[in-house]
């Protein structure tokens, strides 16, 4: 057993690495004059801080670097509801030092003249493509379903051991590459909250959704895995 | 052994996440104004959802996602004929169910005209670079043979441990780097079914072929490795 | 065991599979209209056909796919010299094989009007970034002597099990995205033989210092490697 | 246990890997017209070299190929202080000896008119983005803090075996899709030497930065591993 100090260090030290990387990426060098990585390099990065947290992170507090893998790990019965606490206060702190100190390095640039969006999620006028309510929810319900049905496969004891932590790092990479677009992809509440507080939008007003919809899909995917998915016979 | 609800029902979301990421990849984010994933994107994004499912559902159903994969393996001698109905309604309901919910998605977009090809196969006019029927059927037909050699050798008893999902997956991304431009790729008749239901061009009509191909290039990929490449002495 | 049969079939179609994957997405969809996959995709695809050969093929007949790796795994005491013949054979005719499948898809497309180029290497006027002799050369042999280093280092008795296919892959991938201005990268005899056959430019000219060059590079990969590297006191 | 021989030949040729193929490829293809690679391609080919350099070197030296990584080592108790000269002399050289040789290959291009910044760090002018002095030293050091911990988590005894070289690779990938913009990317003060050497802008007057922000980050990110993630209770 790790102690609490441990696991709250390294799910703190998980989503600053997952905001820092994820919207670090997309902030500095998305849309960089001529070689910016676009959103295929944002989509690579942010599965690239769960790949890293992961192999990391994970033997210690399990990687779960957000709160709405946390409540749907309860709800898959892999993690304790006591536990929920800690780890999402942790996850938030961890993602808003990440949003506070990319905003550091955003102010260091010649010309800055504030962070605009930076990187926050929204829907209708603050989403990228313009995607209304529906959408945003439909999108985000739907991907972090998906995304907590691949942990649950691929950690369980019959998955091929060790893959898990690539598994699920690129099932977020592929979530992003569908659904930036939609809502600039959340799926993370931890991560909306941090780029929200110092985003130039209206993002804070948006932020409820990206707490509702990522927590309402995790249990929706913890369902589905454990009651279609897991009976052996 | 796992239930059949258990299978088909990890089959159906497995087929689902297919048509979901990587139709959805294409149709929202490809062609993404200044930073769109393009094709390069795409391709990453179906590699993925295999890699991701292979992982999650593999040791559930065996991860086919696929009725030409499920036809090959048959003939491969890894898979029961009598399992081959059940799965492939699965399948096909799998990528129906995604492309619904794709389309709800799509039209909630600011100013949303209808989906155009969204993400259907197709030759002639509805090849994306132009390609005619003759350079479709030999690519698809030559790119689901070497997919089932590729499963079928990376997943033998000698392979190494793990790395199938890996292998797999990728090949599809590799698949689909050469081919979209010829036939927009579809190896699988499953993810053509889905998107040609609700396609504006004329993908129903060459539908056909992306049943007809992939599944005699499975049976020829089958046949080349049982019978040249499985012989040891 | 395998048979020669096995073995010169899987070089066969390794090798195949690496002209067509990695030749093809450069013909086909690298500089497709607007969302083409660009110099980036074409190094994925390279690599990923030996990621994905390597555990397909490699329980089979090692996963060559190349004469100089054979060559230069003959020098590093890994294969037998007696062997080289009929796997270079069969490597060569793969490359042809898929040469000519891509050409007949290529000719299907509408307007067309000659294969130019055809994904095949040279230097001075042959160099995608107009590059001499010498840097060619240089290019060329310095890539295939890393090449194999990694190659007998990823494979050796102490390497992490499981992991050499994915290394090798991925070092043919950094590879190309190094060297594709300098060469269009070949570092494989194979893979330039048989583009160059059909390419309406001078690349049959060329085409003797993609057999000089890869081959030295791999002699000297294996020296380094089994008299500075191997050493263990 | 390695002779020294063999630890200094194999951090001397990673490192010299490293800087070949992570700045070859920012040199060569970046912005090649139409199909460059682009910052996404750039990041791969950096993480790619510490990928293919970990599996083939790292049973050998332990795969460091970075000055910022020894002494991070030495303070996380992974690694003997006594060692350090060795490796740092065989990592700097190497480094330098990659530059020469892309500056051979690069001067051989049709109308070479020197090598500009030749992928160099820099802070303010020498920054691709314009940054300053603080955003770029913050920078530096939260990224090699991140990497030291990934590096020391994933290789820590209870971490998933062989996925080490995966994930720290991928871990340079996803620090340059972050920070390119901002100093070019060190983490590393020999890929930092190497460049700077034959740079034409200032990057010799930049290099100081390059050596300390790494080994300040590499230490407090040592520290932070050591004192509060590794205890168990």
């Amino acid at each position: 057993m790790n102690s609490n100090k441990a696991k709250w260090t390294a799910e703190f030290l998980g989503t600053f690495w997952l905001t820092l990387g994820g919207c670090g990426s997309a902030v500095l060098a998305a849309a960089f004059p001529g070689v910016g990585i676009g959103l295929l390099g944002v989509s690579l990065a942010f599965g690239l801080t769960v790949v890293t947290g992961a192999y990391a992170f994970g033997p210690i507090s399990g990687g779960h670097f957000n709160p709405a893998v946390s409540v749907g790990l309860v709800i898959g019965k892999r993690f304790s509801a006591s536990e929920l606490p800690g780890y999402i206060i942790a996850q938030v702190l961890g993602a808003i030092a990440a949003s506070g100190l990319l905003y550091l390095i955003v102010s260091g640039k010649t010309g800055f003249a504030g962070v605009g969006g930076f990187a926050s999620n929204g829907y209708g006028a603050n989403s990228p493509g313009g995607f209304n309510l529906m959408s945003v929810l439909l999108t985000e319900v739907a991907m972090t379903a998906i995304f907590l049905i691949v942990i649950l496969g691929s950690t369980a004891k019959k998955a091929a051991g060790g893959f898990g932590g690539l598994a699920i790092g690129l099932c977020l990479t592929l979530i992003h590459l569908v659904s930036i677009p939609v809502s600039n992809t959340s799926v993370n509440p931890a991560r909306s909250t941090g780029p929200a507080l110092f985003a130039q939008t209206g993002a804070m007003g948006d932020l409820w959704l990206f707490w509702v919809a990522p927590i309402v899909g995790a249990a929706l995917g913890a369902l589905i895995y454990n009651v279609l998915l897991s009976d052996e016979s």
